[in-house]
C-alpha cells in the first residue's frame, strides 16, 4: 500500500503505477495458436499485440511488468478495457476478483511461490484479460511458472490447442493453484521441523521464526481465499465467453481452491497449536529448571545457618570445646541435607 | 501432498499417482448378485470384470491398491469415467466429495480406523463409481473393514440382495461412518485416561501426547467434516441412480453423520479443556513447591544474619561475655522462627 | 457410544439395544382418555396396548426400560412403525430430532435432571411416537418427572382432557422443559457458590470442581441445543398430526427453549469467567506470597554482608578496635534495612 | 428462575408469579387523550380501567406491580388476551420477545437503568399490550422513567396526541432505547476510570470489579441483543395495528438498537481488553520486582561468600597478616559488586 | 455519547446537537456547475444557497460546523429533508448509515485522517444529503480532504463536472475512502515500528502503546464496517436518483471498501500477533534473566556453606591446622564452582 498517497484525490480511472517495479525492461511474450497452427515471438512494443487480436487463431499475450502506465493505456485504448479495469491492473495492491464485463473477463490473482534461496515467500499480483479469442496476462516479475504451460501448447499436448480462450485461463489459474500447492508443502515440511527442533529445546529465535511464520500464513490466507469467489463466479458466470465444456474443469479447479484453503486452515491451526507448544513447553523446562535451582539453595540456606550458629563469638558456647562437636555438626548437616533431599525427592519435586 | 510435485504444470486428467504405494499387489474382487444369484470372485485383471458390466445383477468390483494408473485408465475406458474423475481417484489427498453425472455418481471418502498395535488411526481412501446396476470401489490399502458386508450378500441378509447399487453405495457409506464411530469411541476411551493420569501428576511428555491428541482431532475434523455435504448431496441428489426407497436410509446415515461431527467436536473442545487444565495444574503445583522452598528460605535467612551479627570480630561486643548469651540468641532465633512459620501459616501461605 | 461395536456391519435396522440398562423390568403405564373418561392400567406386556390403538379415545402408553429389543420390535410392527425408528428407540446415544412420517410423528429427546443425593446430572433419553390418537412414550429410568401430567391427566384440569394426542406430546416436552429449567437453577446456584469461595481462596480442587462444571455445562449443549430444532420442526410441521389450536402451545414452548438454551449459553460464559478468575486471582495471591517472601530475604543478604565483613580474621583491621564500632555497624545496619523498607514501600511493592 | 419451581408441571397458563415483589400496592395510571382531550387519574382497581377501552380518545393504562395474578386474570379477561400472554407477563424472567394477535400485539422488554446511589444496574421487566386504540403497560417498579412521556402527552407537545396507540407504544419503546444509552454511558465512564487506575497501579479488588464489570456487560447483552428483534418484527409487522406514519419512527428505533447493540459490543470488547491489560501490566511489574530484588540478592550473594573466606579460621592463611589485605579485600568486593552492576546494566537487566 | 443525556424523554425529531463543538464560526462552501459552467462562493448564510436549489446546474453545499441547530432546521424545511434525518445529523455519534427517501438520499459516514502532529486519529462525522441536482455535506471540523474535490472541479478534469449529482455523491465518498488507506498506510508503519522495537527489547510503555493501537484499530473497525453496508445499498439502490453510468464506480467503490476492511482485520490480528510476541518474549527474556541470577545465587551458596564451616570456633576442628588446608579448600571451592557451571552448561541451562 505504499505508495498509495500519490493517488489520494485523483479522479477514479487515473492510470497511475503504485506498486514496487521489479522488473527493468517490459517483455511481452505473444503465442498465437489454433489446432493445426502455433506461432511464438517476444517483443517490448504493445504495438506488436494488435494484428493478433482479428487474426484467427487464439491469441495469448503474458506482459510481464507492469509499471509502464502508457503502454497499459495503449493496450486498453486497442482492446476496448474499462478505465477502472486498467487502474486496478496498475494497482498491484489489488484484492484477488473477477468482473464480468460484455466482451471480456477481468480477473486479477496473486501468484504464490517459495523462493528457496531467500527463504521468502514471492508474491506477485497477475491480471487477466480474457476475450472471446484473446488472453492478456500481466504479470509483475520476470521468473515465470506459466513455462510448462507454453510447453503444453508448442507441442500441442492435451485439448489445450483444440480449445477457446476460457480454457487458456483455466490452465493459467491451474497452474498458479498449482503452485500454492508446491508453496503449502514447503511450508507443512517447515512446520514439521519445527515441531522436531521443538521437541529438543528452543529459545527466543525459534519463538520469532514461529511469529513470521504465523504472519505468513496470516497473508497468504488473505491472497488465498478470495480465490474461491473468483473461481464460483468464474463457473457460474452466465457470459458466452465460457463454453459448457470448460465448466467440469472450472468445478476441479474449484476443488483444488477448496483443498488449498482447507491445508491454509490446517496450517494456520498447526501454527498457533506449535505457538501454544512452544510457550507452554518453554515454560515447563524454565521451570524445571528454577525448581532444580530453588532446591540446592533451599538445602545449603539452613545449613550454612548451622555453620553460622557456630561460628559466633560467644565466650559461653559448651558445644565449642566438646571434643567431637565438629564431626558431630558434620553429622548433623549431613543428615539434615540428605533428609531434605529424600523428603523432596518423594514429594516428586524434581 | 508429498508427491504433489510431478504433476505441477501436466494438463488437466493426467492420470499420475500421487500417493503412498500401500499394497504391492493390486486386487479385485468381483460380487455379481440378484434377489437369488450370487456369484464371487478374484482377480488381479481388471478386464475380468468387464463381462458383468452388462450382466443382470448388481456387480460390485472392490479394486484394492490404486497405484496403477493404467489399469485405473482402462477401468475408466470400459466404464466410460470422466478423466477429471480418474485423476481425482489416483490423487490420494482428494477431499471427501461427490459428484453427479449422467450416468454414474461419484464419492471419495477417507476410511478411518484406529490401529491398536501401533497405537495410530489409519486413514485411507476410499473411492466409489456407482452406476445404475454397479459399483465400483477403490481403496488404498489390503485391511479390509467391509468383510462383513460381503458376508450379508452372501448369506443375502437383510434388503441388501434385493436392492439396487445405489443401496450398495449405501451400505458401503454406513459401514466407513461405523468404523468412524468406533474410532471415536477409542479416542474418547484415551482422553478419560489422561484426565485420570493429569489428576495424579503429569510430565512434559503428557504434553506432547496432547498435542498429538490435538493434532489428531483436528485432522480427523478435516476428514469427516466434508462426509456430511456428501450425504446431504447424495440425499438430495436429483439422479435416477438413487431410488426412492433408499432415501430414508440416507437420512439415517445424516443422522449418524451428524452426531459423529458432534462427537469430533465434543472432543476437540475436550482436548482443548485437558490441555487448558493441564498447563493450570502443572503451574499450580510448580508454585506450590516453589512456595515451600521460598519459606525455607525466608525463615533461615534471617537467623543466619543474627548468627552473622555475633560471629563479628569487634574488640567490644558486650554480650559476647555474658554467660546466657549463647542460649539466649539461640532461643530467640527459635522464637522468630516459630513466629515466622506461624505467620506464614496463619496467611495460609502454606 | 460404549456397546457400539456389536453393531458396526449389521444391516440398518437391526434390532439391537445399544445402551446401558437402568432398570429390572420392563413397565408399560397405560392411559386412556377422553373429555369424560379416564382409564389408567399398568402392565408388563406390550399385548396389553393393543386393543387401544383404535379405541375412541386418545391413549398414552408410557414404556419404562428399553432394553427389550423383542419388546420394541413387537410393538413396532403392530403400530406400523419404521424400522430405522425402533432401531434409533433401542439406540440411546440417538441425537435429539424429530422425523415426520405419514401416519405419526417420531421424537427423541434427552430428559435431564438433577439428582440432588450424588451430586450428578441425570440423563435419560426420551423417545415418542404421536400418532392421530395415541402418544407412545419410552424411557429408559423409572424415576418419572411425568407424574403430575398423569395427575393433571386424572383430575382432568385445564385442557389436555379436551384436547387430541398433539396436544399430549406437547405437554410432555413441555414438563421436560420445565426439568431443563429446574437443572439449570440448580447449576446456577453452584456457581454462585464457586464464585464465593472465589473471593475467599481457592486450592486445586477448586479448579478441579470448575472443570467438571465446565464438561458438564458442555455436554448440556449438546442435548440441549438439537431440541430448538425440534420444536421449530415440530411448530412448522406440514402434518395432519398437528392441529391448529396446539400451534400457539409450541410457540410458547419454542420461547422456553430459545431462553433455556440462552441460560445454558450464560452458563458456559460464566464458567469460563470463572475459570479465568480463578487462574488470575490464584496467580495475583501467588505473586504476593512470592514478593513479600522476596523481600524479606532481600533486606537481610545485604546485611548478612556486611556481618560477614567485620566476621573476617584480617590482623588489621582498625574498626574492630573502636569502642562504639559495634553498636555503630548495629546502628548501620537498622539504618540501611529501614530505608530499603521505606524505598520498598514507597515504590510500593508491597 | 429462582422460583420457578412451583410452575413445574402445571399446564400453560397457570396465571403464577414468578419474580421477586418490588412494590407494596399496585398501581394503575390511566391516561385518556386525543388530539384535543386529555385526562389523567389514578386507580389501585383494575375495574377502573375498563370504561376507557371503549371510549373514543387513546387511552395509557400504565401499571406498576404484576404480583397480583388475579389482577391481570381480570385484564386479560376483559381485554381478551390469551391466557399464555397473560403467563408471560407473570413471569418476570421472559425474554424480550413481541408476538402478534388479531387484536393486539405483546412486547416484553427489559428496562435497564443505572442506579447511582447503589453502583447497581437495576433491570425491570416491561409488558405492554397495544390494541388499536389503547396500551396497556405493566412494570415491576415504582421507578419511572416514563414520566417525560406523560408529560409531553399533558402539554400535547410534538405530535404524540394526534398519533395512534402504536405511536404510544413506540414512544414507550424510545424512552426504553434512551435509558440504555444513559446506562451505557455510565458504563463507559467507569471503563475510563478503569483504565486510569490500571496506568497508576492495581490490586486484587480492581480484577474483582473488572470481572464484576465483565459480568454486567455479558448480562446486559442478554437483555439488549432480543430487543433487536422485536424492533425488526414491529416494523414488518404485517398488522393493522401498526399505522403506516409510525414505520419511520421504528426505523429511527432500529438504527438506535443496533448503535446500543454496538455499544455493547464495544463495552464488551473494551472489557476483555482491560482485563488482559490488567493482568499483562501486573505481571510486568511483579516482574520488574522480582528482578531488582533478585540483582540485589545476586549481588550480594558472592561478596557475602568471600566475606566468608576471610571469616575462616584456619590456622595458615597468608593473606591475614598482609597489612592492606582488609582494605585490598573491601576494594576487590567493590569492584565485583561495581562490575556486577555495571554488566546488569548494560544488559539492560534493570 | 457524552451530551446525550439532554435528550432522553424528549419526542423523537428534537433538533438538539449532541456532540462537541470544534469550530468556531459555521462556514458554507457553495459550488455550481455544469459540464461548461462554474461558480463558487462561499457564505455563513444558509439562506445563500437556497437559489441554487433550483438553478440549472449541480449544486454542491458544504456546510462546515454542525452545532448551530436553527441553521440545520431551516435548511432542512427548505429541502423538505425529514425531522428524523436532520436529528441524526446534529447527532455527532451516528452510525455509518444510508437511507432512501423520495427526492434525496441520506448518507452518514465518519471521516477519519490521521493527525501526525498529534499522532492521534482524527475522526468526523461527515453527512450528505444527496438530490436530484444537488449534494448537500456536512461535516463537523475545519480541516478539509475534500479540496482535491474541489480543485478537479474548478479544472473540469476528468467526467466530474459532465456527470450528475451521484457522482459527486460518489466522488466524495472515493476521497474518504482514499483517507482511510493513507490512515491504515499510517498505522501498518506504526506495526512494523512496533515489531522492530520488539526484537530489541520492550517495556511498560510498549505494552501500554500496542494497547492503545488495539483499541483504535477497534474503534476503526466500528467506523468502517457499516461503510461497506451503505456502499451496498447505495450500488443497489432502486432509486432514480442514482444513474446507470454511475454504478461501475460505485462497484469500484465497493472493491476498495472491502480492501480497507480487510486491511483493518490483517491490522486487528496483527496487533493482536503483536501483543501476544511481547508477552512471550517479554516473559522469555524475564525468564532468562531470572535464570542467570539464580543459576549465580545456586553456585555461590554452598561455597559459603564450605567457608561458613571453616568459620566455625570449634575448639577440635583438625583441618585448620594443616599447612595447605585453607588452599586446599580454596581449590576444593574452585573445583565445585566449575564443576556446577560446566553442569549447568552441558544441560543448557544458560
Amino acid at each position: 500500500m505504499k505508495t498509495f498517497k500519490k493517488k489520494v484525490g485523483l479522479p477514479p480511472g487515473s492510470l497511475i503505477f503504485t506498486g514496487k517495479q521489479h522488473i527493468e525492461e517490459i517483455m511481452i511474450d505473444i503465442i498465437d495458436y489454433g489446432p493445426d497452427s502455433f506461432k511464438e515471438l517476444k517483443s517490448e512494443n504493445i504495438e506488436n499485440c494488435f494484428p493478433y487480436r482479428d487474426a484467427e487463431g487464439i491469441t495469448w499475450i503474458d506482459i510481464k511488468g507492469v509499471h509502464d502506465s502508457k503502454l497499459i493505456s495503449k493496450m486498453g485504448e486497442y482492446f476496448k478495457i474499462h478505465p477502472l479495469v486498467l487502474e486496478d491492473i496498475l494497482n498491484t495492491n489489488q484484492r484477488p476478483k473477477m468482473e464480468i464485463f460484455d466482451n471480456y473477463l477481468f480477473i486479477v490473482l496473486k501468484m504464490l511461490s517459495y523462493n528457496e534461496a531467500e527463504n521468502v515467500i514471492n508474491s506477485e499480483q497477475v491480471s487477466m484479460i480474457v476475450g472471446s479469442d484473446y488472453v492478456i496476462s500481466l504479470q509483475e516479475k520476470e521468473e515465470d511458472v506459466l513455462d510448462p504451460l507454453r510447453e503444453r501448447l508448442r507441442k500441442g499436448k492435451g485439448r489445450i490447442r483444440k480449445a477457446g480462450a476460457d480454457y487458456l485461463a483455466y490452465a493459467i489459474l491451474d497452474v498458479i493453484a498449482d503452485n500454492y500447492f508446491l508453496l503449502l508443502e514447503k511450508l507443512g515440511e517447515q512446520m514439521e521441523d519445527f515441531e522436531d527442533r521443538l521437541l529438543k529445546g528452543s529459545n527466543q529465535e525459534t519463538l520469532m521464526k514461529l511469529y513470521i511464520l504465523k504472519r505468513e500464513t496470516f497473508l497468504l490466507r488473505k491472497s488465498i481465499w478470495p480465490m474461491r469467489e473468483v473461481v464460483t463466479q468464474l463457473e457460474r458466470a452466465d457470459s458466452p465467453l465460457i463454453m459448457n465444456e470448460t465448466i467440469p474443469f472450472l468445478r476441479d479447479l474449484y476443488d483444488h481452491t477448496i483443498q488449498i484453503i482447507e491445508t491454509v486452515e490446517t496450517n494456520r491451526e498447526m501454527t498457533a497449536g506449535l505457538i501454544e507448544l512452544y510457550l507452554s513447553s518453554n515454560s515447563n523446562r524454565m521451570n524445571e529448571v528454577m525448581k532444580v535451582l530453588t532446591i540446592i539453595a533451599t538445602i545449603f540456606i539452613p545449613l550454612t545457618f548451622i555453620a553460622g550458629i557456630y561460628g559466633m563469638n560467644f565466650a559461653y558456647m559448651p558445644e565449642l570445646d566438646w571434643p567431637w562437636a565438629y564431626f558431630g555438626v558434620l553429622f548433623i548437616m549431613l543428615v539434615i541435607g540428605a533428609g531434605m533431599l529424600f523428603y523432596f525427592r518423594r514429594k516428586k519435586w524434581f
